[in-house]
């Protein structure tokens, strides 16, 4: 009936194992761990001065009868907490701190406090609606909070074995599998939010105990099954709803509610919700061996990167509903592309990687780590972008023309609802998750990103060292060191951007043909010697990338890559009004170290040409050709670096003549 | 201290003296006489099946105390009836219809009876809040809905002679203004929605009594002045809207009550309101001599025309708040440019033509005449586009993508707020009023619309016959009967979009240079004998039109036109993506007359490109450019018959290249 099968995927390998020494992320793990941080500890705790309280941790002290007062924030204001601390966790299960351990400990104390003689914990319907538990699935996100306490009761365990906040989710979610399911008197629904079903998986990982498994399947079997149970529950509540303003009927789709979910074929709805459902999908699939909830997965993710991903790995083509659109729908300018949209691309990616290593998926993981999540943040560590578009006009921005409405010009500091910035932290803090999966006799490599793994490969033990200076450069040379056996394999990722590889181990040439490579991975079996080297040697050209001809919003139009980064360009180095900027198709690229521009990034120039406004002699309409240009030197800088010196225009993609 | 001097301006031709007889508008307007009117009496009357109710005759049966029952529809449901009424008069006025006139003087009857003792007349605050008069002009439409019945008054008035509506509409101009003023207890007010000024002014040209005229200046005076009356009102009301989720503070330049009237500089705010005011503020500043008026006028226009307003007269660049958005924003997909916008602009220039001719207004009353207003309507005359977008994709609509939402993909029935189908109707039942003006010893010709008119020109009177295939081609002849005196000046517009025009009166060709053209105007001064006939040579070419460098959306993009029409391309002549059309620089442009298509029109031809989407090799993006492209015969039809075809993709801007 129900069967697992740990041996269908990867295990994960715990972070103390993966050290990360890497020019470019080093500093961006080193800002989560002396900035975001403890930035967000001051914000949880109500301590930024100017910024619109969190209320997380005050209202868990009042669920804890520690303080008297009323609920704060958002229905789902707990999340916020939660991921602060996974985020936490996975630092400290990377380095030993101390002092941020016990600030987590105290934390974790008073989260023990708050739960309820039966396991539940909610802050929102503790402290202010404790009659209403459950009642209202669709907007009110009680399984989706309870996730994401579970991911940081797992991940706190991992890091320092501690039981108190494991044992604090078990409980909850133990309730949570009596309060659900089909049997007379159970609820037979699901969250308006998907993350329960992720983080269940990850406590059956480090508990061992299917009940979780079973529950995180349940609720993906539940959702979109039909009478509809967001219906139900609306009718239940007698049309009440949460948020004001919200529709007398479920939109369904938006919760990816509309069909069940292995029949779903293409994205819709809400981005975040989609994704966290799919990598809860691919988890259960791999640890049950459940083939037609996997197919769902494949058929979804080829939907999303085939058709509805910006080529910097955004996703969701609209604000209204932070919701995918349609297929090649992806307008540039009104786009949403929330920054929690493509982390949730990463784990989905991750989940089919540690499935089946395929490059596809991580071709699209690295995509999305280097363009919208790093983008999302500021150098500063202080400031993120929920939405993160492709182009952008100030001017018409700030209510001017109000499609533009859900778009900043500069990254914001800590919001109102405030997913974002913690999402970052957790993902960054925990980013050696992301660069290895062993399968079999095999080390799959899929982020060139430097640093130490000691990995547990078939029967041999071995330590890889990964030094690059990606993603500046493509040369990434490993150096092996067996610890124990020594016959295994390395693979490593061809990426989809790069033209022209090649691998030498010790010196000597590998061919990569069809015997070494296989799903976009060379792959190299031997009986390794202390301190062979592999050396990796990826032409990283700047390149021109065209979009599919049914994407509407880049006819004519070409945007510049190089190595995973995708480029823009802003007025800062163009001037005003790149919509009037014309890259020859001749026209030469050629990049440059800047050692002193943007924390040191490659820029591209090329020359171009310019719309010269100051000739047009026409009025608003005009039957003369604007003939005149102006030669232009244009500058292209990374996407992620954009917004980092003022307001102003930016665009990745330009015409092209 | 207040003065008036109607001379400084032309007097205003009925439309019994100005009979219209062309092959491209009989046709349209025989429609209004013949289906618009009678449909939407009947859409008045609840008695079309399938079709929102409209209750607008049945409120006034209530309100004036003949049936029982509830108010229903939109608090400006009145405006309808009012605009319906306005049409009929039109029609009755060029035209003997006793049938018709009898359906009128019953509903006048109902309406006279609606009418409360003081003089108010709305059935809205009459039936349903008696108590809440003039406690929410920002929202409420209170005196927009007295403006429409004072020009439905005056109207009926000048058609028929009959005086019970217009003492209907005197007695309640009366009392609003013993209500408003500035005056201990009256209120310093204005509408929310502009409409009264201009009606005040009809009402003081058909009575002369000057209080009305003294009581639009007022209005006009008072907006945007501080203290704000609209946030002071909605204070008084304790905060309390009438639109629910309305916010909490009034958007001042939504009503253009952010400035004074005098000091806006640039267009902003609702368009309809905005063109509204204008009209109104150009006929106070000519009847007045006010300087300062006439010089926002210009300055509005001058920003509206050359900034602000599609290729097709469409003007309104976003659907939230209907609304003007700012310079060079002219985004053809999200586009709002509603049909009332463009007859809003229509009757703007017609004021600016009254008071001074200069051909850009009437370039501008021709362009939003052709394109919009005439495309707002089906050849059907039951189906009506509020919106007018440039450019369509029906996958996209229908909530694919909710910035799209707006978008109809086809022409609709009437709506539930009816607000363009009237206008429409009232605007082609009288658009022998934009044919001419005389001015001093001047007959202008701003319309090149076939017909006969009797005219008053300094002390002679003359029948004038013009004859023309207009828009198809651009000669067009005038026959000038002399029928008292005999010598005044003809004078012709020169469109803006004529390359090269020719002008002969008797045979003899008189040139076209700096004695002839003033303003726009090709005036010949002569003694006029019986049957002299006068041609005006048109080049009709059909030409590329480019826009403004600075009109992000349509850089690198050409438009078609040919004499006054705008064209596009629809999927039903050129299949589906039209955004993978290129129209090469030197392709040439063949113009074809087709009787059978569309009602008969002249289609444009060109070789052009298409993207071959099945020769694309590459996934979502690709470095390999989309080189194939396959010749593809372009047809363009003109805007305003698009979509009477079934739903398909539609553009009006083409990549040239």
């Amino acid at each position: 009936m129900f069967q697992t099968d740990k041996t269908m995927r990867s295990d994960r390998v715990p972070l103390n194992r993966v050290r990360i020494r890497d020019d470019f992320w080093s500093y961006y793990i080193g800002l989560v761990r002396d900035v975001v941080v403890p930035y967000q500890w001051e914000a949880l705790n109500d301590r930024v001065e100017n910024a619109e309280p969190s209320g997380a941790v005050r209202n868990f002290r009042i669920a804890a009868g520690l303080e008297q007062g009323d609920f704060y924030g958002m229905v789902f204001q707990d999340s916020d907490l939660a991921k602060w601390l996974e985020a936490v966790s996975y630092l400290l299960e990377a380095d030993a701190n101390p002092e941020l351990e016990e600030i987590a400990d105290g934390l974790i104390g008073i989260i023990a406090k708050a739960q309820q003689d039966d396991g539940y914990l909610n802050t929102y319907f503790t402290v202010k609606e404790p009659d209403k538990r459950w009642t209202n699935l669709t907007e009110c996100h009680e399984l989706y909070c309870a996730g994401h306490m579970i991911e940081a009761g797992v991940a706190y365990y991992r890091a320092t074995g501690k039981r108190k906040l494991l044992d604090v989710v078990c409980k909850f979610a133990d309730y949570i599998d009596t309060v659900f399911g089909s049997e007379p008197g159970q609820l037979p629904g699901y969250d308006g939010h998907q993350e329960i079903e992720l983080a269940l998986v990850k406590l059956y990982e480090v508990t061992d105990n299917e009940r979780y498994l079973r529950l995180s399947k349940y609720f993906l079997d539940q959702r979109g099954q039909k009478p509809d149970f967001f219906e139900a529950e609306l009718q239940k509540r007698g049309g009440k709803t949460h948020w004001p303003g919200a529709g007398k009927h479920v939109d369904l789709a938006y919760h990816q509610a509309h069909l069940p979910v292995r029949e779903q074929e293409t994205a819709i709805g809400h981005a975040v919700r989609l994704l966290y459902m799919l990598t809860g999908m691919a988890d259960v699939a791999a640890l049950t061996g459940d083939e037609s909830l996997l197919a769902a997965c494949r058929k979804l993710w080829d939907n999303i990167a085939g058709k509805q991903m910006y080529i910097t790995g955004g996703v969701g083509s609209m604000p209204q509903g932070e919701a995918f659109s349609f297929d090649y729908d992806l307008p540039n300018d009104t786009v949403y592309a929330e920054t929690c949209a493509s982390i949730g691309l990463i784990f989905f990616a991750q989940r089919m990687l540690r499935l089946a290593p395929e490059s596809k998926y991580a071709d699209v993981m690295e995509r999305a780590l280097y363009n919208t999540v790093v983008g999302g943040m500021a150098r500063d560590g202080k400031h993120f972008f929920y939405v993160n578009p492709l182009e952008v006009n100030p001017r018409a921005c700030h209510g001017a023309n109000h499609k533009y409405d859900h778009i900043k010009t500069v990254r914001q500091e800590w919001f109102g609802c405030a997913c974002c910035p913690p999402n970052v932290a957790r993902l960054l803090a925990s980013l050696g998750e992301y660069i290895y999966t062993v399968q079999g006799d095999t080390v799959y490599t899929h982020l060139y990103i430097g640093g130490e793994a000691e990995l547990q490969v078939g029967g041999s033990r071995v330590k890889l060292v990964q030094t690059a200076d990606y993603p500046w450069d493509g040369l990434v040379r490993f150096t092996v060191h067996p610890q124990e056996g020594g016959e295994f394999a390395l693979a490593l990722r061809l990426p989809d951007w790069c033209p022209e590889a090649s691998l030498s181990v010790c010196g000597e040439t590998v061919p990569l043909d069809g015997r070494t490579v296989k799903d976009g991975y060379a792959r190299v079996l031997r009986r390794w010697q202390e301190g062979d080297v592999v050396e990796l040697r990826l032409a990283m050209p700047a390149t021109r990338v065209y979009s599919h001809p049914l994407v509407r919003a880049n006819a004519g139009k070409v945007a510049l890559q190089r190595g995973p980064l995708v480029y823009c360009l802003e007025q800062a180095d163009n001037g005003a009004n790149l919509h009037g900027l014309v890259l020859p198709k001749t026209a030469e690229l050629s990049a440059r170290r800047e050692e002193e521009l943007l924390g040191g990034v490659v820029t591209i120039e090329a020359e171009a040409e310019r719309q010269d406004e100051g000739a047009w002699a026409g009025g608003l309409y005009s039957p003369q050709a604007p003939s005149a240009t102006r030669p232009a030197t244009l500058k292209f800088i990374p996407y992620y670096a954009w917004a980092n010196r003022g307001e102003g225009e930016m665009t990745v993609w330009v015409r092209e003549q």
